[in-house]
């Protein structure tokens, strides 16, 4: 990778922003580490200075001095990325936007807020609860605004309320030219030209830098009620799932766990779950719809072979299970000291998910991988974590076939590679295999259309 | 326009196309008139060449021949367009898919539909009609699927289900270098690189031609029901219909009709409706929800002092008063014999929606244009038909200073010149004023980074 390092050209874009941003040009080595691979398993590749910018103008100056000596620009929100998007394998200067974290306006009769692209979800939810507004995309991670809509996240409510490319309304961004452009207006719906939006969300920083984005929001559930199923195996699950949606039941949020993922979270948050795969549900609207949707599940599942099946209103029992269910991956990490987590993030068409879960958990057992799986499987969307050693190689190059072998069953199935992570540089080789090379090449070509130079983010997706 | 045609090419290409096509290419006058302006008000550019083509490989052969010869490639499917989208400026080959009609897979258990290009939205409706599905985008006219999704059309019931960006969950495109190309796989959601799906979807066939198409379908409802209600003002009626979004109501279609669209269509279909503004809705849900979102609606209604508020679930009565608001279009320009409409498609946020109608209206009433406006307000969107003289030079003057003012007006408030029609020929000169320099530059790279040649649908959009 060094050979591709443009060392002339950093020397003297350092300089540049050195005089640009004083002392908020930093570094430091341990801040530029913190700055790499963050959370994920691959090799960190340190940018050569981390560069934090306050405004939409100080970012647009950086671009235009990186641009001028041709210098990657890696784009950096919280960090919570799970494919090495904030690594630098050229080198180059990650702009962190987290401080750009201002709320700037939130209009209550359109429903929507405009905010910059450093602020988190969950800020933004706490200025949010007087308005009886909320954003409801909640990917777990308390990511900011800016990394979820450049991933195209979503999660735990995608189901009933859409992931980013749903809710981003418009977004400011600044282009490899250093050019600032609005991709839309506030209106709810437009047919004016290209979807600049939708282009945007999901560009994983390669095509600019988000700088401020229109969100739509949701009304505040006027009542909350969680329900919890138990079935004798991940067919009569997902099977329950898959018949939720064809009813077009409303859930605001449905969840599998395995029966390794239930005695994780037994163990962690001591629940007294069954040993058994798990749904776990919640629904939003009126005290009447509540109950009937709530019923309505319960027979679905009863009729699959469920036991345990109980639904609540109780905010404290509801939350000590989303809780658990939230904190999954800390948590199962924990059990496993000295691990690190690979994760997979497959989605498939809702009826092949079934068979691609079972066929997943088989094949942990095949492979005698310790490991989990979860989903959000309103959306045919799931993950299997699993926990390596990193200092036994047989045991990565296991766990590295098994994430091949899982890609591959789900394109087979007309499924992709990433339902809500990106591809980073952890899924790039199974973007061809998903896409094939026409639909490589077309997004090539937009790449080459936009940053010609290709300085925004290099290395990843292509 | 004519020193822009390509004679030599444009005479090689339709030599190989006859070849290729035998009968299926189409040169007499009245088949090309017939492909090009159609329900514009804008001059007829008519194409060379219709070639009727029956499968992808055959789109494919003509994409190449026409890129061999640099010759206009401009899809057609239905013409329903209003935007001049068919015409042909620089002369080429229309390529007409009606004939590619085939519903190819209907998939209940994950409710998509894969259905060629050359399918209407009826004609899918009613294959669907066993499976207990529906496809829910309804623009009013009968429109072949891939136009709608070439368009991003969407109309009543968008506010309920979305527009095409929402339900077309992948395609199939031939490139202008005749490569054919899948947007996405049929998973739900992905965050597997570009939206390549979002770019094609609106991009009104200046990317390629889509040859094939994946919908989102939705449960057919339970029950319906339908409500009306006369309202003093267009700002009650307006204020009317923002509240019920902000109550998140599910409506699943709310229409306003300004005081003379009322006329209108109290003449064409003898409805009997008071002479003020009106709101027209539709719920879809299990009959005890309709009853609680229609007293709802009811309740909002009179408090901003509506009367005749009226609801029912007597498909007779909900027929009656749907059928004249979907003819409203025809038989409003049946009451002006001998003169053409001039349609607009603004959106703007809903809070601005009050002020911008009742400010259209009073623009119509200063100039002394006959006209009505109607509206899918849910999303901000209104249309003002006017119905112009063809002969009377003032009074189209008169007509086009109307909707440059109204498209203005828009932008001012932070909205669209188009929600759902597009820009074809007849708001190039809007789109920059909405977007800005940046936005259309942005757009140009990449339509230049995937048609170098310019050889699709040119002279649309930019």
């Amino acid at each position: 990778m060094l050979s591709l390092r443009n060392e002339e050209g950093i020397t003297a874009a350092l300089a540049a922003l050195a005089d640009l941003l004083g002392p908020r040009l930093a570094t430091g080595q341990s801040l530029r580490e913190q700055h790499g691979h963050t959370t994920t398993w691959l090799e960190n590749q340190i940018p050569d200075a981390v560069a934090f910018a306050q405004s939409t103008a100080e970012v647009q100056e950086i671009v235009r001095i990186c641009a001028a000596h041709r210098v990657p620009v890696i784009p950096f929100g919280t960090g919570t990325s799970l494919e090495g998007h904030v690594n630098a394998p050229m080198g180059g200067v990650s702009v962190d936007v987290s401080g750009m974290d201002k709320v700037l306006e939130i209009r209550p009769g359109d429903m929507d807020v405009t905010v910059q692209p450093g602020v988190t979800r969950e800020a933004l939810n706490t200025e949010l609860r007087a308005t009886g507004l909320f954003f409801p995309v909640d990917p777990g991670a308390n990511a900011s605004l800016g990394g979820m809509a450049a991933t195209r996240a979503s999660g735990t409510t995608a189901v009933r309320y859409g992931t980013m490319r749903d809710r981003v309304l418009a977004l400011e961004a600044v282009l490899p030219s250093g050019e600032v452009v609005r991709s839309a207006t506030r209106a709810r719906k437009s047919s004016a030209g290209y979807d600049l939006t939708g282009l945007m969300v999901g560009s994983e920083g390669t095509l600019g830098i988000i700088t401020e984005l229109t969100l739509r929001l949701a009304p505040q559930p006027e009542a909350i009620s969680g329900a919890v199923a138990s079935f004798p195996d991940i067919h009569a699950a997902c099977l329950t799932a898959q018949e939720v949606i064809q009813l077009a039941l409303p859930v605001a949020r449905m969840e599998f766990l395995d029966e390794a993922a239930v005695g994780y979270v037994n163990r962690s948050h001591d629940l007294g779950l069954p040993g058994a795969p798990l749904l776990l549900l919640e629904f939003h609207g009126s005290p009447g719809s509540l109950a009937e949707q709530s019923e309505a599940f319960a027979e679905l599942a009863r009729d699959n072979g469920a036991t345990g099946v109980s639904w609540s209103t109780d905010p404290d029992e509801r939350g000590r299970l989303w809780r658990a269910r939230h904190a999954f991956y800390l948590s199962a990490l924990a059990l496993h000291p000295g691990r690190v987590g690979f994760s997979t993030d497959v989605c498939v068409p809702v009826s092949h998910l079934a068979d691609c879960v079972t066929a997943a958990r088989a094949k942990l057992d095949e492979l005698g991988l310790p490991g989990a799986n979860i989903g959000h499987v309103g959306d045919g969307n799931f993950h299997t974590l699993v926990f390596v050693d990193p200092a036994d190689p047989q045991m990565r190059g296991l766990a590295e076939s098994y994430v091949a072998w899982l890609n591959d069953l789900a394109i087979a199935h007309d499924g992709t590679c990433t339902g809500e992570h990106g591809i980073g540089q952890g899924k790039m080789k199974y973007l061809e295999k998903e896409r094939g090379p026409g639909a490589l090449e077309m997004m090539r070509a937009v790449k080459r259309g936009i940053d010609p130079l290709n300085i925004m983010n290099p290395g990843k997706i292509f």
